[in-house]
């Protein structure tokens, strides 16, 4: 473990000196004074609170903390604002962001997340375990309650359906859940079918999960009603953010899961999942709100859980249950409730303070592990930068530069249209539709223009195991001009995807990409855009600001290209994702995900 | 641990097996049709469900069952009946029913109680970690979902102010919870005093209990606003049941701890506390129902926690809600809710199915680790009877015989009358009043007669530590004929304690008791009822049905005495408790308990 400015001492170590700070024999490290309080345990506000804090930890929470003030005690007199628990995101990809986790937290500790439980699926996707274990090494050294879950999908199907870059089972959830009690479950288990069918593997991480007395986290995604969700219930599973509807939210709080409601930059599904409370009267107890992915853009220009909890309270729910699904439903979730998630003696210090109307979530302080780390949305606090370890760099290989003729995809007939089983992009939705389009073909191969309004979509494998690839059509991308959008982020696998209506530019933007060894390019015929993400492929190694404009810019390009779509970049950063409805392309083929399972299919009706 | 063949196998051992009976490819051991489930997770009532078990555990809910029903499947049609989680009694003393833990499981078992928090306290106050450890294998032996506490008291307080048989510190409470994940935690914490001052044993206890992963919990008496009470949660103790008045509830709740109501044989706090929820409108997730201390004529005459739930309803609150009081909190609140307190997939199988309306918490079936254990009131299972050992027996190790002489109280003056601190009894309360009383001398002595309302108390050292005693006057005990009491059930020390207004009877009640090596005798000059206690001076080792009707037989020569107190004798084994306001008796003296701590106080005005 690296040596951490924060100290998140265990509450064993705290013990002594908390009692005898709370009865004034030792004087607090930190008083804030006179909060109203929002008090997420009792579901009040508690007006004329003080709180005193020792080191990490909270020691007296009262009307009167006069007692623990000292000549080294730091006083903050908050004059009546309010105080919330520090912001938890209940499910949420760090990679997505293409921040490290020490940007991540750069970013958005001023917005009030103090902590979260993070999944680093991508890197391990990318690395394996290795990857894993630099990412929680990483967010230790920053001042978030940062706890990590060993991805359970990886490959997220298996080799037949996608290749990735490494392989973690039952042994190596067991060896990562042993890193520390900030290793802390088993990430989201997409791998649905699997759980409920048997697979070996699936059941194995869950057993190796459970026997360590961690939490295992779901991704269920066929549809309300199925009655396959108990059976997947059964397994141990016991959280899933995989909630598009009311019912689906009911129907898992039922079975015993914690339904995490999500709002990331491309899926938002807090109106309608919300109304499981606002409409149906549900326990909110055991309802969550997540990002689980947000770009680093949306982070700059909407904010982080400070915006899921505004957007919640903006459907109708009282404000403190709405901070309560941010901060104790998921420490309880998660098991943490007596270190994080709350504002109460000897639970961690991380509080936020709040400026005007509490619906507004207008976070003006944020104090994490008890040291302010932030104020009026810019962080205060510094840190000796983590190294990011060499062997996270330089992870592109493809087999051979990509040729125009790649791009190819052939046609069982010479010419006239041909119909094409194509992607449809359904905006703001993880989800796809499977979307039956008419293509003219030309010499015997498809003909897609800008005029189609389609764009023919390329994986190629790039994790030195062959090199393969695989072509299919996407719709719904818009592109009113040639254009090419090449990317290493594409869940899961992350190999490289290209985008676009021009084989030409299409072959140069991914060979740009695999010479930057990671990132995003956008070319048109006059335009050239470029992110590089050089760590796994993955994320940017520069500061957050920059990450930002960069990640901003391609979306100018996508936009000014024609596509419109929201959070364009991270919809078309999942098109192959080969564990979400309806269909995908992977660097092995077309893939659907149905109620009947999943499987390869052909492009062309058979 | 003894072979058990409720078998409550890890969830972690059962995953394979749930979720293939789950699909259907291997056959339910029990199902239940047709249920109205009571779904403390969603907080609603889901008409027309239906339930498959596995073993120890549930693999299914949901409409339809039929998939996992084969031949070899005991099928149960509910016809509508409602279903809710199996009772759970979140601070229990089993010592307190006089029945040993395998008798109270099968008193509580037919009244829908599948589990519970115990503290062994009594038990362990005679026999130290021995006694506990008994009493752990035991209730393992049972169909109960059965959790222990180490005693954090023992003695209560410490040697000065009461002699006690044994003694637990920091080390005793590493070790025990060791034993097993049953082992969840520390009991109450009544030495709050040494706790908000810095007591090195009680934090030290503190400390190895938080080092082991488990749960303190408290005993906090000083009144409402008592600023000392964040103190005290600053040491981490996270739950209390000493709440009498809708503050207390709220104070806790909002400084992180559980907060638990009791209703308890001699103690009715539920009416007072749930206002809290009633009244003051405070979320209810950190609100629990628990019994503390119930007779075994309580068990037989009004319930356990069925009793609990139907009178917090009874108060205003929504019944799934007091269900959830009795199930899901307090299942959280020890970190076991992925075990017990709920009905759903991968959760132990502990139903109860309720007929009629379900405010009147009518239970008629009660499935225990996924076996039917009892119906219509009666227990259906049987196991193999637990050997208690022998070093439970003969315990009651007084230095020599009492004599009257023993029971003399000296006046400081020769006639006339003198006043005198009184115990004064409160009837349905635990805490005494300190009262000042005039008392006739006669000889120098002090006379107490059946007129005068008043009566000796008399609490004899009963551990072989050198058979010390002291004297008392107790006001409220209402003998309207010359009477004695004689018990070793006198809270936490268990020393013999003899009340009365008869020298000489007096001193063969204790005597009696003596000899009989543990147990209760009432004696007038023309009555005698014997209660045998020989289980270390605590518990009989007879069936249920005889200790509730020996207990019985107690309670009505008490009320034909004239003492007439509600639960008297519960209340009478309370009176040397020196941990709760104001005024107690033990073998050491008078002891006092007020705001400014715990003191051995004088007789007389000084």
């Amino acid at each position: 473990m690296n040596n951490n400015t924060w100290k998140r001492l265990p509450m064993a170590d705290c013990v002594r000196d908390l009692v005898a700070t709370a009865r004034g024999d030792r004087k607090a490290s930190l008083v804030i004074l006179n909060v109203r309080l929002v008090n997420v345990l009792s579901g009040e506000i508690v007006p004329e609170m003080s709180i005193a804090v020792q080191g990490p930890r909270i020691a007296y929470v009262g009307k009167d903390v006069s007692h623990t003030i000292g000549e080294g005690t730091v006083v903050i007199d908050a004059g009546g604002k309010y105080a919330a628990p520090g912001l938890l995101d209940g499910h949420c990809h760090i990679e997505s962001t293409q921040l490290t986790a020490t940007e991540f937290a750069r970013a958005v500790l001023p917005l009030g997340t103090t902590g979260g439980f993070f999944d680093a699926h991508e890197i391990s996707n990318v690395l394996g375990l290795p990857g894993l274990r630099f990412m929680l090494e990483e967010a230790r050294t920053t001042p978030l309650a940062a706890y990590m879950q060993v991805a359970s999908c990886v490959p997220s199907t298996h080799p037949g359906l996608e290749t990735t870059g490494a392989y973690i089972g039952p042994e190596e959830v067991a060896e990562a859940l042993s890193w520390g009690p900030d290793m802390i479950g088993l990430g989201e288990v997409m791998n649905f079918p699997g759980v409920v069918y048997g697979d070996d593997k699936m059941i194995g991480e869950i057993e190796a999960t459970l026997r360590a007395g961690k939490y295992a986290d779901g991704h269920f995604t066929w549809s309300s009603g199925d009655w396959r969700l108990p059976v997947y219930a059964a397994s141990g599973i016991d959280g899933d953010h995989e909630c598009v509807s009311a019912e689906d939210v009911i129907e898992r709080v039922r079975l015993g899961m914690y339904a995490k409601m999500r709002q990331g930059s491309a899926w938002h599904d807090v109106a309608a999942t919300i109304k499981a409370h606002t409409e149906g009267g549900l326990d909110t107890r055991r309802m969550i709100l997540v990002t689980d992915d947000r770009s680093s853009e949306s982070l700059m220009n909407e904010g982080h859980m400070n915006f899921v909890v505004r957007h919640a309270i903006a459907q109708g729910v009282k404000p403190v249950t709405a901070f309560q699904m941010a901060t104790i439903n998921t420490a309880e979730r998660f098991g943490v409730a007596r270190d994080i998630g709350a504002i109460a003696p000897g639970l961690c210090a991380d509080i936020i303070l709040l400026d005007g109307n509490l619906a507004d979530v207008n976070v003006t302080m944020t104090i994490a592990a008890g040291q302010v780390v932030a104020e009026e949305g810019r962080m205060t606090a510094e840190w000796e930068p983590y190294a990011i370890p060499a062997e996270a760099y330089g992870t592109v290989k493809l087999g051979r530069p990509i040729e125009e003729r790649d791009l190819v995809i052939a046609a069982p007939q010479t010419g006239g249209t041909v119909e094409v089983r194509a992607i449809g992009v359904v905006e703001n939705h993880v989800e796809t539709k499977e979307t039956w389009v008419n293509v003219p073909v030309e010499d015997s191969a498809l003909r897609v223009t800008p005029e189609s309004g389609l764009c023919k979509m390329a994986v190629f494998e790039r994790h030195g195991q062959g090199g393969g690839h695989a072509l299919g059509i996407v719709a719904g991308i818009g592109f009113e001009e040639p254009a090419a959008i090449a990317m290493t982020v594409a869940h899961d696998s992350h190999n490289v995807t290209v985008i676009g209506n021009d084989d030409r530019l299409m072959a140069q933007a991914g060979n740009r990409v695999a010479e930057m060894q990671g990132g995003v390019v956008m070319l048109t015929r006059t335009g050239r855009t470029e992110f590089p993400l050089p760590v796994g492929g993955l994320m940017s190694d520069q500061p957050f600001e920059t990450v930002a404009s960069q990640s901003e810019a391609v979306s100018q390009a996508l936009i000014q290209s024609g596509c419109l779509l929201n959070n364009a970049f991270m919809t078309l950063s999942l098109l192959a994702l080969v564990v979400i409805p309806e269909l995908r392309l992977s660097d092995k083929g077309l893939v659907r995900i149905s109620a009947d399972g999943i499987e390869i299919v052909p492009l062309f009706r058979s």
